[in-house]
């Protein structure tokens, strides 16, 4: 559906797009221009999920805790923005979580072989902010990383930073 | 619904990157500033365009011509990247189409006073990039603009270029 390639597409514009401006500026890019553009990604992905679970939850009831807000990521936010639910959720109930889905969207479209596996941060930076943005609107400070061990699933690892 | 905004959410945030990275290397933006921003986003938006007619057109049976290729742009097409099909389209039988959008889904966001008019070119050199990159792969190249007198309504001017 194009509908759903939208995004996809777009997606992939952002990436190249933030990529190819950081190299022309710098010439060869070391690890902190890289830290750059996954930093950029990363923002633009915090305020488009602050905005998404805005719309997502203004007809919700009120979460009853941390677990309850979780759960609605994992299936309802999920399913919205990344088009499945979460396929396990598992947490060591001290504020850590490791959300991990098999067929992650943004990575289907890459070959599952191993050869593109260090390419990968560059396509879950936008998605790790997009998490961070919706907890964040829910009241939860986070810090949210991915790890990609073979395509295309991948370990979203929340860590929810106490006050 | 969330997976409809997050498009918007998407472009807003490509927008604003991209006219906050000229600004912040350029200091004060002028027309010619204003002109890169334009035309970086809409080479993001061809490339897009191109990308999801391959895939909308993949099980379609060929065009008969110009008008009829018009046609699926204003129907099927825009459907599916901007959510309703175009409210009129017209044409001078000369490779000049005006295709009118009453409520074009990028600028319903936006205020419909007069006030933030001169905005909107901004908020539609991303999808005038769609829709060239829609049917230059389609075998037409094409000039596309856009001009909004009253929000949110929008025409988008075609101009086929001929060999």
């Amino acid at each position: 559906m194009a509908d759903e390639s939208l995004f996809d597409f777009l997606h992939m514009e952002i990436v190249a797009h933030v990529y190819k401006e950081q190299q022309s500026s710098k010439g060869e890019m070391d690890n902190k221009d890289r830290a750059v553009c996954i930093s950029v990604l990363e923002g633009m992905g915090f305020r488009v999920g602050q905005g998404l679970i805005e719309r997502l939850t203004r007809d919700s009831p009120s979460f009853k805790d941390e677990l309850d807000i979780m759960k609605f990521i994992c299936k309802d936010f999920w399913t919205k923005v990344f088009r499945r639910q979460v396929d396990n959720l598992r947490t060591n109930h001290q504020g850590t979580y490791v959300l991990q889905d098999n067929k992650f969207v943004l990575l289907t479209q890459m070959s599952s072989g191993k050869q593109y596996l260090d390419q990968a941060p560059k396509y879950l930076a936008f998605s790790c902010g997009v998490v961070r943005g919706a907890l964040s609107n829910l009241g939860l400070e986070s810090v949210v990383t991915a790890e990609v061990s073979a395509m295309p699933s991948c370990k979203f690892q929340v860590v929810i930073q106490k006050l």
